[in-house]
């Protein structure tokens, strides 16, 4: 069953297709995989990326109680009550709005009088759950000492590990939003990269591709989009500024879009005109390395072998000291979650994960070249969905 | 010390103004202050917002080391190292890299050849620190573990409250930095309302926002941007989707510019045609309870109190029931900071803290109506920092 409600949009003289794809199943049911695995009798889960994946519900201010049988109950405040209402799509999850303070006349189903942690013990005991799992260690630690102080010796196991495992592995309908996710960044990055021009700023340029990702229905940004002109981009991390563009210069594009709770992440560097030998022979060398990466890709690779890969392109040609950064991470509902693609990671190549493979050459004060595309590991090998083409001199 | 560098940029036949202000200085002597009342020897500063307060860096994986005499040093990955020395302006602050695994030729001085959490117990023991004051518990768990792990009772005080106390005032570089970025938004929403027309979608609407905060100088926004048309303005937390203005519409647009590393934060609903009867009494009721938390507002209040006066005036029109959250919150490095306006708020209001006076009516199914200022303590009672009109029929 797959939904499309596809809308014309006029947009500079341009037709522009924006999709309204199936929203992604939440994966509750793993979650309670999970309890069964580890012999726990509830989850108390706190971090919005993680409550985001099990319920399909993303609001500030909310945990989610899940009891190993029977229906789960996601705490919100007031104010995110109705929001979570419309975006809860489980039959089995009550949503029950708490707090503490008079607000003169609010009233819902299930309302719990009492503040965040007060209401979840409550709910704890409700349930009579004893030997609870928690993803405490991936929420701020303040929040998690409140939570501990009210749940004590009932706190068994953090799972946070175990979650972070299971969000890695995409299902077909994560890998379908991903993929759209990736063909808006793409789309709006080919319309900017057609209207480059002399003069255009570093800021206006971020504006202009920002714009495009919204026409094309990026609800989110999955993160703040970098671009960076020759010289600022030999920063990795360069947050746009007034920088002018002028013939000659490198235009580096970093760039995702968040739909239906999943992120894309994909970069691109532009030559703006005629390249420099030199600036030419790192390019291809980039372009060669990301290549190799994602041909290194499949189940059973650890994440160093695969940066390894890469890495060795760079080095062959005198570039690796300039390679500061691992080579790529996973994507999923959040930029950056498991698995780490580095010199020092263990981690293993699954079916189903998807990874950035993104090496860059970051010479201080001159130029900054990064190709970044994210890759499904599959069966036999793996797949690119970021399908733009990487080398672009215009 | 001011420079302005002004340049006009033509988008869309208006000639709009780009302005980069001084940048604001750095706050590393507060935090010696605090060590010094606490009777500490050194902090380790983990917050990505207080290391950007303290010392005007604002990288990724970084941790400050600072003693109450001497240098400080600021740990950070290797990707991170050319930019933070780019944006560190301060004489008695060392940047110096860490790395585990072989990154094949990277070298910089002071280079630490361990992961972080290593290098953070070398820095320690270099200095001999004994007595730490520390805001882990405003990190992430389990780095705040990891950390815990290496320096053990070395660590004498959680000074996070300390710290969140100090940003909470704003010296007038502070203060400058933010009318700046409440500028950037104002002219960028002004800009976008006189554009408003049928047919526009929430998504179209926030990607024209945003292009003109960008051509305004916004290197960063604040915060997602919320533009939500009267049945989706029902969730105060509403993200931008397809739905496309009608006349009759009223049109929530909650939007902040981040400029210099402080950040602004304003609301204004707009009436798009003629309004109904009973949407212009919400509306007046709103404006009304703006004005009056502003009134409320001055030195020795607390955060209760000037909740109340805004709460009080949704009462008197029987709307105090659709008033789903706090009035307001301390506004600086991050959107959300000390002191709290709330029902239950016992923070009181100093001269020089910023705050945002944000009530609003959310009818579900059928509308919201929010209008928030950003607003400065005076020891005379307050100054609205926002002053682009609040009443929008268009």
């Amino acid at each position: 069953m797959k939904l499309i409600a596809a809308c014309l949009i006029k947009i500079a003289g341009t037709a522009m297709i924006l999709e309204v794809e199936q929203m992604v199943e939440p994966k509750l049911h793993k979650l309670r995989s999970i309890l069964e695995r580890e012999g726990l009798d509830a989850a108390v889960i706190t971090n919005p990326s993680n409550i985001q994946y099990f319920t399909g519900v993303s609001v500030g201010g909310s945990i989610l109680v899940t009891p190993v049988d029977g229906s789960s109950q996601l705490l919100v405040p007031p104010l995110e009550y109705h929001r979570a209402m419309r975006l809860s799509r489980l039959r089995d999850l009550e949503i029950r709005p708490y707090y503490k303070y008079n607000l003169k006349g609010f009233e819902a189903p299930g309302l719990i009088r009492k503040g965040v942690y007060e209401a979840l013990e409550t709910v704890v005991e409700e349930l009579g759950a004893k030997r609870i799992g928690s993803d405490l260690s991936a929420s701020p630690a303040a929040h998690a000492e409140r939570v501990k102080a009210r749940l004590g010796n009932r706190l068994e196991k953090d799972i946070a590990e175990e979650i972070a495992r299971e969000r890695s592995v995409k299902d077909p309908d994560e890998i379908e939003a991903m993929r759209n996710a990736a063909r808006v960044a793409e789309k709006a990055l080919s319309k900017a990269i057609g209207e480059l021009k002399e003069g255009i700023s570093e800021l206006e340029l971020a504006g202009l591709i920002e714009y495009y990702m919204r026409m094309n229905g990026a609800e989110e940004y999955a993160f703040p989009i970098i671009v960076a002109f020759s010289e600022n981009a030999a920063y990795p991390h360069a947050t746009p500024s007034g920088r002018k563009l002028r013939r000659g210069d490198l235009v580096l594009v970093d760039l995702g879009a968040r739909i239906n709770g999943y992120c894309s992440d994909m970069t691109r560097t532009i030559v703006f005109g005629e390249p420099a030998r030199r600036t030419r022979q790192i390019y291809e060398a980039v372009v060669e390395a990301v290549e190799e990466g994602i041909n290194a890709i499949r189940p059973g690779k650890t994440g160093s072998e695969v940066d390894s890969h890469s890495r060795r392109i760079l080095e062959k040609y005198g570039l690796s000291k300039y390679f500061i950064h691992a080579l790529g991470h996973g994507v999923g509902v959040d930029v950056h979650e498991a698995p780490r693609l580095s010199p020092g990671s263990k981690d293993t190549l699954k079916e189903g994960m998807i990874v950035t493979v993104e090496p860059g050459v970051y010479v201080p004060g001159l130029l900054g070249i990064r190709v970044e595309d994210m890759v499904l590991v599959r069966q036999e090998g793996s797949e690119v969905l970021t399908s733009l083409q990487r080398i672009w001199v215009v």
